[in-house]
C-alpha cells in the first residue's frame, strides 16, 4: 500500500515528519507499505539517514512550493500546485497513493478532501472525527469536530453511520453504540437540531442508537460513537485536549490524563469521502505522524471506504 | 433580607436543606438574614434542632404539597400551588422574599422564573449561568448553560451583558473580559450564530469584548465571562462537572480538581429576571445550599437586579 505523506505540513516540518519516516522504517512494519514523501526532494535526502534515504519503501515526490501563514486555505491548492499538500492530493486522486496524511493547513486539507477527492454517493456532508479517551480505558469516536459547524438533522444521522463504520473497522467494535449529544435524556429534550435528529437516528437500521447523551457522559463508556454538529464537537474536543496541558503544568501525573495527549491518536480522518485522508494537528510530532500512518494502514487494509460506500448505497 | 428556601427541593430534601439551615444559623452569619422555609412546617420543626427551630431568623411558610417525578414541569406550579416550590415563587413575587433558592424541578424553576417573576425590560431571553474553575485559581462565568438551547445572535450579546454585570458585582471583577465561544480565533470563524453575534458583541459599549475563545481556552484564564447558546454551554458545564467524579474514582487527588466539585458553587442564578432566583442541582448537598444562600445574599446586597435593569435601560 502506498501512503502519501506531506513532509512540509505542520509547525515542526520537515523535522518531525522526517523523524516519523525514520522511526517507521527502522522499526517493525508491514513491508508492503511504501511512503510517498511530498516536498523538497533534495532537502529530504539530506535530512534522512543514509539507510532510510535509499530504502525501497520510500519514494520522493518533488513538490518544492511552500504554503505559508498568509496563503488562503480555499485558494492555495490552485495557487500552489507544486506544494507538498497539493501533490499529496494529486497522488491520491490519481490512485498512485492509497491514503494521504498531512498536518498542513486544515482549511486547505478540507477543501482538497471535498474537491480533489470525491464525496461518497449518498453522503450529504463529510465529517471529521476524533478519538475520545474514555474513563474505562477505551476509546470513543466523536464527530463532527469542526468541518460542519452548522448541521441539519440528516447530517447527524449520517455522521452516526460514518462513525459506526469507523468504530467497527478501525477500533474493532462489532456493534458500536451511538449516542446523540444533547441536554437531557428524553427524546423531547435538547436543541431543535437534536430533537429533529433523534427520530432519524432511532429509525436508522444501520446503527445501534442508544439515545441522548449529556456532557457528563462524554468521557464515560456509554457509547462508542457520539454525534453532534461540528461547532459543539470542536469545543468538546479542544476542551478535552486542554486537560493534558493543564495536568502537565499542575504536575498531576496519572495514566488517565496521559491519554489526553492527543498526539498519540494522530490526526482526524475525513469520513464520507472516497479515499483515506488524515488531517494532523499543526503541532504534530513524530509520534503523531506515526499514529497517522498506522490509522492510514488500517483504513486501507480494512477497506473502510468500500464499506462506507456499500452502507450508503443501502440507504 | 429575606431569603426563601425550598426545603423539599432536590434529591436529598428535606435532610440536606435542613442541615444547611442549621449550619448557616449556627455559624457566623449576617444577622439581618431571615430564612423563609417553604414546605411541611411540622416535619421541619421535628427535623431542626431546638435552638434553630425557634430562631427568630427562621420563618415557616407551610406548603405541604409534594412535587413528584411525574409532575409536568410546565404545569406543576398551577397544579400544586401549595408545593414548597410554588410557595417560594409566591413569596418572591409578593415581595415578602428578596430571593428564592430551590433544588427542585429545574423545568418548574425556569417556568416560575419567567412567569411568576417578570423578565427585565429589554431582556429578550433570560439565561442561566454557571461558574467555571480556571487553571489559575480564578472563576469564570459561563452562560447560557441550558435555558436556551437555541439562540439568536442578539441573545448571546445580551448574555454577555448579563454575565458581565454578574462577574462585576458578584465576583468583584471591575471590567470583566468577555469571550465568545467559537471555533477559530478570527471573526469570520465559527458557526453561523457566532459569526453573526461577533459584530454585536464588538459594538456593545457595555462590555469588554476580547473576541472568540476556543474549547481549549474554556478552563484557562483568558476571559471572565464566556457566552454561547445553552446547548453547548450545558455540554461544556456537564463535561467539566464530570471531571470531579472521574478524578475521585481514579484516586487522583489535587486541589485543582477539587474545584470541579460544583457543589461548592451552589446553583445557577437566573439572569435577566427582576428578582434573584437560584436553581440548585437535583443532587444538592448542605454545602451546595449554603453556597446558594451566600450567592443570594450577594445578589441582594449588591443590588444586582437594579444594576441589570439600569444597564438594559441604556440599551
Amino acid at each position: 500500500m502506498n501512503i502519501a505523506l506531506d513532509m512540509w505540513g505542520g509547525d515542526f516540518a520537515p523535522e518531525e515528519p522526517v523523524k516519523a519516516v525514520t522511526q517507521f522504517l527502522s522499526g517493525p512494519h508491514d513491508p508492503s507499505v511504501r511512503l510517498l514523501l511530498t516536498g523538497d526532494q533534495q532537502q529530504l535526502q539530506q535530512l534522512l539517514p543514509a539507510d532510510i534515504r535509499s530504502s525501497r519503501s520510500v519514494q520522493y515526490v518533488p513538490a518544492p512550493q511552500i504554503i505559508g501563514m498568509h496563503d488562503h486555505p480555499t485558494r492555495v491548492l490552485k495557487e500552489k500546485p507544486d506544494s507538498s499538500l497539493a501533490a499529496g492530493f494529486r497522488l491520491l486522486a490519481a490512485g498512485q497513493a492509497d491514503a494521504f496524511i498531512s498536518a498542513g493547513n486544515t482549511g486547505a486539507m478540507l477543501v482538497g478532501s471535498v474537491y480533489s477527492i470525491k464525496v461518497i454517493k449518498g453522503v450529504h456532508r463529510p465529517g471529521i472525527s476524533s478519538i475520545l479517551p474514555k474513563e474505562n480505558g477505551g476509546t470513543g469516536v466523536l464527530l463532527d469536530v469542526g468541518m460542519n459547524p452548522d448541521c441539519k438533522p440528516e447530517n447527524l444521522n449520517q455522521f452516526a453511520q460514518l462513525g459506526s463504520l469507523y468504530a467497527k473497522y478501525i477500533h474493532g467494535i462489532p456493534t458500536p453504540r451511538v449516542g446523540l449529544l444533547s441536554i437531557g435524556e428524553e427524546e423531547s429534550k435538547g436543541s431543535l437540531l437534536t430533537q429533529a435528529a433523534y427520530p432519524l437516528l432511532k429509525a436508522n437500521a444501520q446503527i445501534e442508537f442508544i439515545g441522548n447523551l449529556e456532557g457528563r457522559d462524554v468521557l464515560l463508556d456509554l457509547a462508542d460513537v457520539i454525534v453532534c454538529e461540528g461547532y459543539t464537537g470542536n469545543i468538546v474536543l479542544k476542551m478535552a485536549e486542554s486537560l493534558y496541558g493543564i495536568t502537565q503544568r499542575k504536575g498531576i501525573s496519572h495514566p488517565y490524563f496521559d491519554r489526553f495527549e492527543f498526539e498519540q491518536y494522530g490526526g482526524t480522518p475525513v469520513l464520507g469521502i472516497t479515499k483515506p485522508v488524515i488531517i494532523g494537528h499543526g503541532i504534530s510530532s513524530a509520534k503523531a505522524f506515526l499514529s497517522m500512518i498506522s490509522v492510514a494502514e488500517k483504513m486501507i487494509s480494512t477497506g473502510l471506504m468500500a464499506k462506507i460506500k456499500a452502507s450508503f448505497e443501502k440507504g
